[in-house]
């Protein structure tokens, strides 16, 4: 993982959203040049994310604080795995302590969430793709997140693919219409997909040669119909309300993905817990 | 709700996050002249919250958008309301449309799961505190939502109230000193707050004159002397592992705060949708 | 043209950059309620780029200033033609000319040069791509004055696009193990090109089925030949060293693109003056 | 050159424009773990400047990239000469590559077309100076690069001079009156410069003491009378339209200074290359 | 004293405006490789506040500069005293010398007026707090200042403390009910303050329960009274106009704090110079 | 005065510092809804200046409020005269009263101070300087408040002004080297001021062509021999601990500038309150 300018900055906004002008408690009670050693514990299993950003987090409050990782991105472990071991200045250590778990935790959700989808999908051929249900100013970490989680990213943003909702084709005259000119005014490297709601749309799209048919909350019979009559010519995605009881039978259909905004925005945190040892 | 230059500025990076160089879908079909007007409803029953900001999101990218809000923060909406209606360039709508949802979705989750801790309390004294387990530069939407919810808040950070927790405490040699530094040390408008884990705790906390005291998970039974113990002589704050199960029945020990930190770092988002109509 | 939040930094950025701590000799000689008549010149034949950008400098320096465009971007105009009449206080109309004038000739500058390879171009199928060989902080603007100049565009940058070099190539073990790894690990709406000197490298690209094939600097005879083997199977690109002499015989060739580094890195600026009236 | 913060920034800001999200080819097909050097080579005759700024550009993806100048600003290269060396991480190297040539195409470029100015005025008093033609946010870059070539800079923006052009003394009633007031109102140490198009305006410039007198597109004839009439008495700058062909006729007119936009504004890039080895 | 991120960006900002687009004098007479020493002396009888910050100012210039502190913040020094010793490039001792400077000397000249009103509290148990009367972006470093010069702080800012003034109450009707507003919306550990102005006014605060009572420009017999009313249910503050002849007749009223605007709005400067050795 | 991105950003960060994640008092106790006049007056006679930056501090909070103003820079009031008049939300009011007044009364604390200064001066030729002893971030503001008390300004900072002082003369081996080196670097239009000491060093700067030269700390005698040395050929500054009691004297030895430091570090604050009526 490449702690980059942004996922520097966005530590740095939070570090300066949770400490302001100062920590009083630590101020008021440790002495300065008071030394601990920490000890970051899953209180849960979990698939770990984010250990480098946790790390970044008390770089940026104290380079001093070394930081042992027990563990690495990815890793599933389970409740009382120690997986990070910090030593430094007490005070610089309770500084960063927040921050850094509300990350870690956020992240390790996403991948333990990501991973239960997975599980799901044992011996299909369907991979799970995120969205852009993200949280503001996140997404380069959720993403990632997904991903150690053995997920696939969709696009990035607006700006890496073309998407064609039901939005889009509303305001630009059909499907056939729309692709056309996508073809025509985007750059040659980007894709184009198209949302689909009935077998109708889905031939339109392939007439038109979409690159890749969405299959907008489609009920399962008519997207095992939606594969056939695609038969590979595009590549096709399920989407809609996934959840872990319905992604298999959607996989089943035979769908190349299935995206899951669930992911991303309600993956509950991971439990995990920092204590002066 | 005030739209203050943070919010501005978490949205506007927002919008770059997800716009990047350009909005390839909406630039290659659909004419820069074309206007839409657009609905939002909801998807489920929800206590909403951040429609302000939503409509901000609309108002950074073309303060020509006009947004009606058919419903206002803190209202419970059944699945189907209409909660805003946007007119403007098709364009605009659809460039903004994903950032305003996430922020209202996950918003009103917040809010929606607040409610629900809410109505396990009818009857009772105990107010439901939400914590520092927010996602980095989302404190000041997430706290907003929790009061919107019906929550109230704790403090925002670590500049704003003493909290002395067990590591506060293993490293500055005991409640009662801690409590003593922090009472010399931190201005005179700042609360004290001191965790205990035990009775004897508790009698310490109480002893050094802290003007809250936080029992942290404490089995029920060991919550009901404690509140005893103090018997009105400090503000009592309940914390760790409530869910909505647990959550009457440590109410009905007598305390006057009960701390969830699920209301911020685990909230499923509300599912909200936007159409072209 | 979306004046987006990039643009507007940009020009901010670009104003203190030449304005400093104030513009002595306007605040030294005109007083300030002193008002002006201005207008915009054309010094040479041009395709025009700019306009809005160069609106919004005056607009960020003073909102009262009064902009009338008289032409618009993509216009052709002559020498002497009035492109845009500016009203408003002396102070700020003099503070904002070499902004503006700087940004205007610049892009209009690459916009006139687009449209001379456009010339050259004249019956044949190939389009004019533009590259990254873009200066710092003005992609967004230089990619804009391309497609005001008839250009195409190539992608944005890293991210919306996979496009295997040479050194990818040397790092990753040959064509086909490259767009291997790219398939399976960049997004499925990202398309693949692939950078290839001889007639071998394009039949490796082909067989591993990249979606556009770049030929870099290969002689004439050489690109009709792989234009030959790629037989449409395939999008095609030449590149390396185009110039107005040579862009014609190498779109005889039967590439579907022709990418110039100098539209952006080279072009020179387009004559425009101000004059107060 | 002093890489301070303002160019820090620039070259963070070019990395986030190029690099967004990530480099997916590199990510796609790159192991993190892979290193290689690269050499960068001259692929035309050139005088070198911003070897320092592309240097910090690897720097700022990754400190541990070791990176070997084996030429310095200011020197003279010829094609083929190797001018750097850089060894690390593949993918740090890959992400670099386009805006570290950038920075250096544009800069040698510059250095390389003052040079070429330099070279018409050997024998000759009369200095090369820049302007404030520039490309936004640049200025410190091109104003060092045309140092490098061997040219002077003029002012830096419109605070650290005091230069009364056309549109000055239109809208303060004459030169006498403009420099009066400008002796009057600016510091003491800004110096006063007045643009001046016929030998009565020269006169008048004179009479008000100006310290630097501009010649505006006076024809050559006209500029040697003006440099006879003025006598030593102020500095002279000839000014308007210069190109290598007429450099030198206008430096036998005895001035002191001749400014060239081109330096800046229409230099076309220098052709580097950079090979992994 | 903690240099975080909000006081390295004070440095880089005041660095920004003192150096703009560079220093033209070292530029021009100081060759890049000279070095030197140098040497800050205390040319006044003051209580140091700043030494780190100073030393901050030439780390953000050159790392490579060393600073060895001769005292650190608190000492009480007399003229003449060295206060650091500064090895580096003589370049970048020059460019640092006074934005160093001025952040020490208004530093140091804020901790030297305070140790003057403690002076005159010797005996007393009245402690001096600063106000919010602060310049803007300065108040860390302030705040931070008086407590060198042993003053106390009070609240940060608007956010950590609730403090009910004359235009408050006005606006809300009355003491009681502006107090019982505050604890019902405030958060628990925020303690409230009221302003009074009478012995009326006190006793309303008294009895609404307020944590702590302000005597705003009460006559000194007066607040012999209040203190006497208030009997230790509440701490009080003497607020208005407290000069160095005042404070002392203040304190014997028996009043817990006396907060004091002059500490940071009217502090003369201390004088410090740095010389080349 | 022009309000400019510069200061815009200084008063934004202003009320963050002040406000940070909210004002608890008012949002605690008044109503959204609630809207109140208020009034400015000035508490002691002073020189006012900062009226239009106080207004946009309002006008940052909320643009709906009305600030009419019943002044203007520059104009002398005496005590209790009403400045200016607010009207708008209660809580917006009371959110930037302590922002606004903070630089109110600064700016007006240097307007006066530099007022009476000018006093010490009728009749006389001498004119006020102010120096780079400025508070970081604020020199902008300063300079002007230096302006508005009738005083002028010295250079802005490193880059507008060669200003040699002993510690060049000591690192670049004499005035004479130092002044040559300077006319040859620095760009055409920067003035050159020599630091002198004795009768000696005056010579040596005249004899280089300073064009400016600053007696520093010289006793009245030995300025008054070196204004006769100089006759006129280059301007004079007296420097060093000038106070209202020397500086009539300094004036009368026939300088041309003094320069005052205290001027913009130690001028007290005036006097200003802000009633709601």
């Amino acid at each position: 993982m490449i702690i980059d300018q942004t996922i520097k900055q966005l530590i740095a906004h939070a570090l300066a959203e949770d400490i302001g002008p100062g920590d009083v408690t630590t101020a008021a009670m440790i002495p300065a040049e008071s030394t601990s050693t920490a000890t970051m514990l899953a209180k849960q299993e979990m698939v770990l994310a984010g250990l480098e950003v946790a790390g970044e987090v008390f770089r940026q409050i104290d380079p001093a604080i070394e930081c042992k990782l027990r563990a690495k991105d990815g890793d599933r472990v389970v409740t009382g795995t120690e997986i990070a071991r910090l030593s430094g200045h007490t005070r610089a250590l309770l500084r960063g302590e927040r921050v850094a778990l509300n990350l870690l935790q956020h992240m390790s959700g996403i991948a333990t969430l990501t991973s239960k989808y997975l599980e799901q999908l044992k011996g299909q051929k369907a991979r799970v793709l995120d969205t852009r249900k993200t949280l503001p100013g996140l997404r380069q970490l959720e993403k990632y997140a997904v991903r150690v989680g053995g997920g696939k990213n969709h696009r990035f943003g607006l700006f890496d693919g073309v998407l064609i909702k039901d939005n889009h084709i509303k305001a630009s005259a059909g499907i056939t219409n729309a692709v056309a000119r996508a073809r025509k005014n985007a750059h040659h490297l980007l894709g184009i997909e198209v949302e689909t709601k009935t077998l109708d749309e889905v031939q339109e799209a392939l007439d038109a040669s979409a690159d890749t048919i969405m299959f907008d909350n489609m009920p399962i019979e008519m997207m095992r119909e939606a594969v056939k009559l695609v038969a590979g010519r595009a590549l096709v995605e399920a989407s809609g309300n996934v959840t872990l009881d319905t992604i298999r039978h959607i996989a089943e259909t035979g769908v190349d993905f299935i995206s899951v905004g669930n992911l991303t925005h309600s993956a509950p945190a991971a439990d995990i817990s920092m204590k002066i040892t």
